[in-house]
């Protein structure tokens, strides 16, 4: 059977900022990436969030990122892979904190931002992180850009790793994404961006942006809780997949 | 025999900043209280630091504090209990996992200076403390103030307790410390302090303030590496004590 | 001719987080209160926030607070007085480059939150709120809660200052506001808020909690932005002043 | 006569955390480029450093850098012109009322670090920050590498501009600085570091790191007073200008 997660980025609050809809969006994904207090979310939304993924059986993941709250860690920092590695672990371990205080454990790493793009072409630091997660502990699942860097790298190490995909972006022929600054990088047609998704998780294919036919593994897709419509995509994705015979579950029960 | 520990806050560094003679006063304690990153140390500090308490057999602790860089987490701050709960555990999270990464467990938790003494007189905020620490590994210990509400409440909760006692500070009669505002608060006379600790070790007393005999229980003796002096009156504190019969070893082993 | 002036806290978004309605509350406001990067906004936010007082003619003013994002500036902090001076001085010189930059200054000053509320109380804090702004500019008007210690303070030293009353807040006996903890504290029905402003600003007087009729200057109300119920408040206040014969009009054009 | 000025970071402490021997160092220089408390200083530190500026009648600067204390501000940041504009208003702002509130203006303002590097070689970074001196002061001087689009940037918007050159720093045929990757690129002979500031400073010329002479202007050099060595160097080079008829003095007393 055909399986896929959907995972959200959650918890990103902080102290009197209040974003996301994520007590609606969390009832329709399978895997959260909880902010860590760097890039967004802080202490007390990281328990509030922690508690709502277990409430609704939704798997816990870190999402860690470079220390710009002002840029929401979007902007690419000339950070080391030595820093990268101890900047991981440092926010992994504050989120194990909240899910070991409520029974829990920490299903999957997906760095956020700059963190994310920089690493998924960067082999020096996809191997920080990689690192990092497997010194942590080694049954951590590495979520990374499908085919990119930091899936190689976790692989090499010996982490299970989960490949995503976005609904509603554009690829490049060598399966990197066609940048946002680029005209047709980003799919507004939402029936479009669904029937893409659907194909890449039962065929493992998706169309390039030059209308190759390219090889993409899809084990999560990344969606979005910022806003009503966003939420109600999430939903829409969701009845769709299921009506295709996918079954949406999170990466834990599906990637060994 | 009679057993005492010695524990130093190490750690403090923060980017460029340099500060403490950590690899020499190391050589002489036997738990370290490593800053979390918020009112000192940052990500590679404590990496750098958990390995080298990891190599000298020294107990690893987390030092949480406010965050406060600009104040070194020493200025009282209106945090409430529910803040604090979550301030610990997101810090004592990351420390955990730099030890985790490096095989190693985290010993205790003492929290950083104004948190330190508001929670040894706030029941409500020392209550926060010892969940956090609680909810998080229940078999970590709980360093503080000896006889102070966070002692109290860590018993209270079901964790294991370290008193920590001062060797250069007077005592009001009723077991807190001598505000440092005021005279004969600090002790000076090196041989006096030696004398004073050694006596809290082996006899459970130290005359206070007033001239009056007072109960203090000595489980450890705080005591600093942040210049040379200070490093060389940890080694004579521990030469006198363990001349006068003291086994010097870390809180771990023999806090049951 | 009775004047008034409407103040309300504008500016504080920061960086992806977006707060506040200040297109529109500015619109009905004559005084400006922007947040200057350490509770909340950022230079991006004050560049623009200024420009758009600017465009509307408002009286630009700076609205410092504590160094503490996560608590918006809330929660007291024991800085010391020296310490305060500083971070007011630091923060209404970042003001006023982005004001001077666009040809404007800076109106008044108005410390946020926790540092407002105990410097209202405590004499050396306010001393030094005094101070800081006078030795920056002694043009610039204080503004504080009416009657407090920075009222006092800042007369004292020969600053202007402006008197702030709340419309929405039961008064103490002495002209403090009532403990938000307590009964009675706020003031829900519009009505008789808008009513008591009106008294406040003919009169020089208003009803405390306890019955009793005490004197209050009221030379700024103020009033928020935060919600279209807020924006409607405002709005309706300011028509009801205008109806009563009250010239609604920023502080820097009736207080000499 | 030739002139020339010496020019220092100060001011680079930051809470508890103390570097630099600014005391020492201050008396042998004719500049100050002041942290602004984004890389480091604090409010604190920067009044403190204006005050000792104007004690020493050195020209008073700022010297923004990006928000990263733990990086030291020299890590690059992928921050937008428009956001780097915005950057440094604010931090000058804030020197400029500590100057402000000692009777001194502000000299000048050299970009720090990364944000230094950057605006050397990147034309829309380098204008943004010109744009921004020039907004708050076009009377303020801006200090940038020799040559550098910074400098270029301040003379097309009209600001005066103050070409720095580096003692101890090997230069490339285009008049940049060889990377402190290559082999070469300090020059840790005292003498000779001397004899090529000399030689820059009165004859406009510098042998490049090829062998071949190159034009350079050198309106300031920059000196550091981090350790003792360092000092005693900025003593000798002082000396040796002097020496040769070279007139040490702040840049404001010879740029027009």
């Amino acid at each position: 059977m055909y399986k896929v997660d959907l995972n959200s980025d959650l918890g990103e609050s902080f102290g009197s900022y209040k974003v996301g809809l994520d007590e609606e969006v969390i009832k329709y994904v399978t895997s959260a990436n909880i902010a860590c207090g760097w890039h967004a979310g802080d202490p007390l939304v990281m328990e509030k969030t922690v508690k709502m993924a277990k409430e609704q059986d939704v798997g816990i993941g870190a999402h860690p990122g470079f220390f710009d709250l002002m840029g929401f860690g979007r902007r690419n920092m000339a950070a080391t892979p030595e820093e990268v590695k101890a900047y991981i672990k440092y926010q992994l371990g504050a989120l194990m904190a909240f899910a070991k205080s409520k029974g829990e454990k920490v299903q999957h790493v997906k760095p956020h931002g700059a963190m994310y793009n920089m690493a998924a072409k960067d082999k020096a630091l996809a191997k920080a992180i990689a690192e990092a997660v497997y010194e942590v502990d080694e049954n951590i699942i590495l979520m990374g850009l499908a085919n990119s860097e930091m899936i190689k790298a976790g692989k090499e190490i010996g982490l299970k790793v989960a490949n995503e995909v976005f609904a509603d972006r554009a690829y490049n022929p060598d399966g990197t994404l066609v940048s946002r600054k680029l005209e047709g990088a980003v799919i507004h047609d939402a029936e479009l961006a669904i029937s893409r998704v659907v194909r890449m998780v039962k065929t493992g294919k998706v169309t390039a942006i030059n209308g190759e036919d390219i090889e993409i593994r899809a084990d999560s897709i990344c969606v979005h809780g910022d806003n009503p419509e966003a939420v109600a995509f999430v939903k829409r994705i969701r009845s769709k997949l299921e009506e295709e015979g996918v079954k949406v579950t999170a990466i834990s029960n599906f990637i060994k």
